[in-house]
């Protein structure tokens, strides 16, 4: 140890892309989780969690725009010699963990799991390698009735979680659409297949670029602001504008996208036109639109938008996205709308791949920290902040010890307290106080302890007035709430205080 | 996607080391964890959490028994070539963000924490390469009030969570008196780092060695049960004697260890003689029984133990361990005793090393799982688990909409409830609502539909019966309790229910 600290000293810094989570954040998170937990199980899903690390070969190589082996995921070497990544999401694990007990679990099997994931991207602004994901996954069961819950079930926690209906909207599409409209206009077989992943990857940036952006990316390719290029997918005007139409961006108008849901299926059964695939994804549309609407969720709730497609690729049919609908300031100062704070879909083949056998899948994957970013927008986690301490103040450090035995007495009792166990004088204690948003301050001043005092001083009170005092001499007259009790009166006073503040 | 599965199978396996947590143990840990964070908010300690990963630098070579470099931690390279290295404790992350952020913190800053830590060592039975940690950590104060704070608050912690006083003990020691002995033994100098490391670490085993074990390891060494020999610190005879005889193995007895704080104190005022730094950790000591015993906090409680060191390289001075005294079963069968569920202490230069000035720190870590074993074992965590939800079967796959409006109507009521989703008979329905543990069954059956009713099953009832009836037949005849119910009436029948279980 010692000869570590001879050496220069190191610099303490966060790794690069990584952040502390501090108590304000931590509290509100644990509250907005708890009922995130309430509602899944009210929806019979269960908890159950993957290891953070798995072989890399079970969680496979699935993320949107990651064309190089490794790229996007943390991995390393085990000292068998076998390749180790750290989860980058929370699905691939839960795929790995059914596959491996699927004969003793519940089928369909329901559960939910949060926890941090893990990309090796480059970090931005708000832009992290390490984020929490709350997900909840139906694994067994092929019924659009599955997709149907899944989805309903976030309609639900969104609103227990304070966000009004109106100000939230489950947009719901199928993948098997896009393909259809792909196979439609000849983008079939194996030499294509570059090109239906290009298409995918240009939409699922419909959100960000627009559809002019999109419009370019699905022809000869596009600059972007720094002057980079990216190549499109080269194709013709006529399958792009098939494409567009699909997604919601007609050449006049909103294309597929209708007003009410039964229009959209309409507008999509005439799209696809007589590609299985595509009719098959309408189908699981209209059952999922219908399973949702006979349980009470109209289209305010849950929404046909076949823009939706979702990067990840291991979706196979159904695909959602959670979007809130009101507007926050961007860096800029311009009004956005908030956006997507989640998503989800089928992947029908991701435990497969491990049992040979269909098994069907489908979930949903809240992103937590833009769902955290949403509600503090909104001002519900305000009343996450419980009351500060009580801080029992040290006068004379030679009776620390009987200062000790307050704070203990306050604890039996209940009340959250502690002692000063720095080495500064009163002012600096007050500012400690201060700091730690104490609503009480506990001072066994000499003359005080002559009488067998102590004093209180009501800290909060104290700042309230200073707020509605305007006048610095008014203030110095006002002067923070303080009283002296007898000192085995402490706990009964600082009781009654506290429960006179709650009221 | 498809190439992929056309790819030869994959096996589901879990990686080496690593385990899947279920509901039963989710929900144990989610009451615990929430137990020990209100003992120490009622302490003053706020939340704060670190990322997971942070410069290989940063976190320091602390872990024991690891000389070579990288060993224990799992460690990569990011792509600037820095290294980064999942944390393998709490501690070294706390003191890089407390380094980062010292100027606006309340100082002294109390803050606990829970999360998982993973160490790239040989896993074992019962020893996992990731496991969960609850710190809590006082950085600022060089008071040994802090240390005493932190030893009542893990005693506090345990009574809260249901060990009683005497199944536990806190112990404490101090690095300082083996340092003061070995100087006294002629060990001192940087010629002798190595002997000193050496005896620490021979120390830290003597609860899975015994005397024997560690007298080996401090004299010519110790060949183990697989015949692999460890080579000693080769001590002289004389050396030994004192060295164990202030752990508490002495010729004659316990050596230094008292049956009460006090004379523990007066024989360790003994054995360090005139060691300056042996005289301070006696000091310490004393100052932090003086402290406990005044808040009430007698030796049935905190315990002075010499024989504590724990492991972590960067600890200075007091050390502290939390152990259960009640017996287990081991694998063989044998009564053992339950052992240490966590431990602590002083780390005045792990904040330093980033600083330049001395910031002194003091914390305590439980672990987590095995805390839970702990609290399994004496039966504290069977009410973690909640009544099982109401499935609702679907007897006829055309009426699935119907049976999804039963179940919103029941979640819509807070009523924990599902739906059959797969697309099995009734037979295998009811092994599925047995293997979700839930309470009800519902069931439309056409004879009930057509009388406008539904059929509600209770299971659990079902289940107490078959405990209580012994004979096949009586089993038969005493037929799980069920009743059918007006369909308008079906929430409130099973709201009653419930109602009637929970009396």
């Amino acid at each position: 140890m010692s000869e570590q600290l001879n050496q220069k000293r190191l610099k303490a810094r966060l790794a690069k892309g990584f952040r502390d989570i501090e108590a304000r954040e931590l509290r509100g998170l644990k509250r907005m989780l708890a009922v995130i937990e309430e509602v899944y199980e009210r929806y019979g899903f269960e908890p159950v969690e993957q290891p953070f690390i798995e072989y890399t070969d079970a969680l496979g190589k699935f993320l949107p725009d990651q064309d190089r082996p490794g790229e996007g995921v943390f991995s390393f070497k085990d000292d068998d010699d076998q390749w180790l990544s750290l989860r980058y999401d929370l699905t691939a694990p839960l795929a790995r963990y059914v596959a491996e007990n699927y004969d003793r679990l519940p089928k369909p099997y329901r559960s939910y799991r949060q926890g941090w994931v893990f990309r090796n991207e480059k970090p931005g602004p708000g832009r992290y390698r390490q984020f929490l994901q709350f997900d909840a996954d139906t694994v067994g069961a092929a019924t659009p009735a599955a997709d149907a819950e899944v989805c309903m079930m976030a309609a639900d926690t969104l609103e227990e979680l304070g966000i009004a209906r109106g100000q939230y909207v489950m947009k719901v599409s199928n993948r098997k659409l896009l393909e259809g409209i792909m196979e439609n206009a000849g983008l079939v077989g194996h030499q294509m297949a570059a090109k239906r992943t290009a298409v995918l990857r240009a939409i699922d940036k419909l959100d960000r670029l627009g559809g002019e952006g999109v419009f370019q990316l699905l022809g000869k390719g596009r600059e972007d602001e720094s002057g980079d290029f990216t190549r499109g997918a080269d194709l013709t005007d006529s399958q792009i504008a098939r494409i567009m139409n699909v997604c919601g961006w007609g050449q006049s108008g909103s294309g597929s996208k209708g007003t009410t849901n039964l229009v959209s299926i309409a507008n999509l059964e005439d799209a696809v036109g007589d590609s299985v695939r595509g009719r098959e994804g309408v189908e699981e549309l209209s059952n999922i639109i219908e399973f949702v609407a006979n349980a009470g969720y109209e289209e305010n709730r849950i929404l046909i938008d076949p823009s939706v497609v979702r990067g990840l690729e291991y979706y196979t049919g159904p695909v959602f996205e959670a979007e809130l609908l009101f507007d926050v300031k961007n860096e800029q100062g311009q009004a956005v709308r908030f956006g997507s704070v989640g998503g989800g879909g089928r992947y029908d083949d991701l435990v497969s791949r491990f049992r040979g056998e269909k098994v069907p899948a489908t979930g949903f994957s809240f992103g937590v920290s833009r769902l955290y970013a949403a509600l503090d927008q909104l001002g519900k986690l305000d009343s996450a902040m419980p009351p500060g301490p009580v801080v029992v103040l040290v006068m004379d450090r030679a009776r620390l010890p009987d200062c000790q035995r307050m704070v203990t007495e306050l604890r039996n009792a209940r009340v959250n307290a502690e002692l000063y166990l720095g080495a500064s004088g009163l002012k600096a204690q007050m500012k400690y106080a201060d700091k730690r948003g104490a609503s009480l301050a506990v001072i066994e001043g000499e003359e005080e302890r002559s009488r067998g005092e102590v004093q209180i001083k009501d800290l909060a009170e104290g700042a309230r007035s200073a707020e509605r005092i305007e006048s610095r001499e008014a203030w110095r007259e006002a002067r923070p709430a303080q009283v002296s009790v007898p000192r085995a009166d402490l706990v009964g006073a600082v009781k009654r205080w506290l429960e006179d503040r709650r009221t």
